[in-house]
């Protein structure tokens, strides 16, 4: 008789996706629990690995179901097609969890998700280092017991290995450019989209439909430099709206409280107030950023309204979904040109 | 004309693999430093690639082209085979480099290789730990450049994949035996053997000979099983000589002075004191262990030779050497035996 709690692929993804985790857990840590030598190690992963991976948004790993979804019809989709595209939006949510780990560590950060960050735990400290190590791991354990036999395993791999590469290429560009001491010398436009183009969109836009295409068993070369240039173009609005939610944003909405002026982050807003502000706006902003003290922000804010930003980031919001439905409907692959537009859409004048 | 300063392949693989660093730095790097929007990420890529890769004793990178040797003939070698099992020679030193800037970060070690380890230097810190992701990246961006289009290509992956694992895994349990403090309760042989077969031999030792097998086209599971046995047991003989020539050893032929007292090892040596100690004799080691203190490390020596260690050590070298000849006499595959004596040979009765 089958369990009639167990829900039936097909369900509501999100659901199903949650569900999966647990299961993950267990075969990733069954073996190693089992033997003795390993045993105590493998108990630290697998605390490792539910505190660091689930507890997140997870936007990236669904679109992955999702993706698939789009561009498959459903009387073509096997549950066992279902349970693979879940594993690799896992992958996507594993990797983002590799690289958190490592970041909050980087950039001496207190809070993750509502908690302490994990190497902030006093048991733990730098041995997150080697916990993100194996975070990192664990993707390649997944997509080998997943994916070993069919055809475009190497493909898949290769693509893993380009954006997590991609991503640290994005991370040293954003750790050197802002250093804990106000540099604005070093913030322009340019370097501000080479960070959101390698640290984020990468792994978080074009990675999930990128590994949907894969398991679709896409091979148009076309096909997915159509989808990188727009799924690039679409990570920069979805960065630049985080920036200006971060400021600008409802906390009630956008569940959280933004620090990016106390935290010195090469942020669109202070990147487009450097490039129209006079020498004294400068100097007002030399003087409050990076600063954790509420006056000092209010002062940036005040600057912020002064140089129009709201009315400058409503302008390129219209302009940035313009461009972005122009490049999609270029898109000679309708069932592509479909799941882009869906993406697109979701996301424009978001509110949180 | 031919450059004459070129050495051709065949020369000396010592030379040979030198020479191919600063060639596989710039085919790393080249199209990186040529894009305006990554130039500075790859610029501090290349120098911590310069500092952290090359440096070392090699032994493990040039296992990969010593055991090609012993496994295939002279005349079946192409150079294009040599230059390959020199990449893969390269991709296990990237492998302990990536390893090597992370452990010092986790051991907050003051010095590598005569240098201060990477993170020390001040404008290096933690950005360190993504210099280590990166590090492992070009691992795979090597192996896809000279193998994507062989046969074995996954197999190359997979074992990369597998081996970082176990290390990670091996780094794990050392890090949650080994704290800062002194807890002889968490010392046992088996945790020691556990240890070192995770952390050390299977890099050390497997790897680089599987990944010779691997290229030169086995697809035995025996094959790799025997060889796995005998290296597991190989790379334990090998630590156990480390850790008695880090006390025992003459510097001037290691070329080190040992710290491992000092630095609250679970080496070889405290793990058979411990073993055969009175209740006297442990409290000895109870109050000098892991103190930066001559006149403790002498004490805890003093009680090392009362203990009869060296003749404790040298009774395990002679049987250690006995079960590993026998072990590969029992191997089925006469040229993988070979080479598999050929590295026995090599480190029985090592002095440095």
């Amino acid at each position: 008789m089958a369990d009639a709690k167990k829900p039936k692929l097909g369900d509501n993804d999100a659901t199903l996706f949650d569900q999966l985790f647990p299961q993950l857990v267990t075969e990733l840590t069954e073996d190693g629990l089992a033997n003795d030598q390993t045993v105590d190690a493998i108990q630290w992963m697998k605390k490792s690995l539910e505190c660091n991976v689930p507890g997140g948004k997870r936007n990236r790993g669904l679109s992955v179901i999702a993706t698939v979804r789009l561009l498959v019809a459903p009387q073509e989709l096997s549950d066992e097609d279902i349970k693979g595209a879940l594993v690799l939006g896992w992958c996507v949510e594993f990797l983002q969890a590799f690289f958190l780990v490592a970041d909050d560590i980087m950039d001496d950060s207190v809070t993750r998700r509502g908690q302490p960050c994990w190497f902030r735990n006093p048991e733990i400290g730098t041995i997150a280092i080697n916990d993100s190590f194996m975070i990192e791991s664990c993707i390649y354990k997944l997509l080998k017991k997943y994916f070993r036999s069919q055809p475009y395993y190497a493909d898949l791999l290769d693509l893993m290995h380009e954006t997590t590469y991609d991503t640290e290429v994005g991370q040293t560009l954003d750790l050197i450019t802002a250093p804990s001491y106000v540099d604005f010398s070093r913030f322009s436009i340019e370097r501000y989209r080479a960070i959101v183009k390698y640290k984020t969109a990468i792994y978080s836009f074009y990675l999930p439909v990128a590994l949907a295409m894969t398991m679709t068993k896409n091979n148009s070369e076309v096909d997915y430099q159509d989808a990188r240039q727009v799924l690039m173009q679409m990570g920069e609005y979805f960065q630049i709206q985080d920036d200006f939610l971060d400021c600008f944003g409802d906390p009630k909405i956008t569940g959280k409280i933004g620090t990016d002026i106390e935290d010195n982050k090469c942020s669109w807003l202070v990147v487009q107030a450097l490039s129209i502000a006079s020498e004294e706006q400068k100097k007002v902003l030399q003087d409050n950023y990076a600063k954790n003290d509420q006056v000092a922000v209010q002062k940036v804010k005040d600057l912020y309204n002064e140089l129009n930003l709201k009315q400058r980031y409503n302008d390129y919001e219209e302009q940035s979904y313009a461009t972005l439905s122009e490049g999609i409907n270029k898109i000679a692959n309708q069932d592509l040109a479909k799941a882009l537009h869906v993406f697109a859409k979701r996301i424009y004048k978001r509110k949180a």
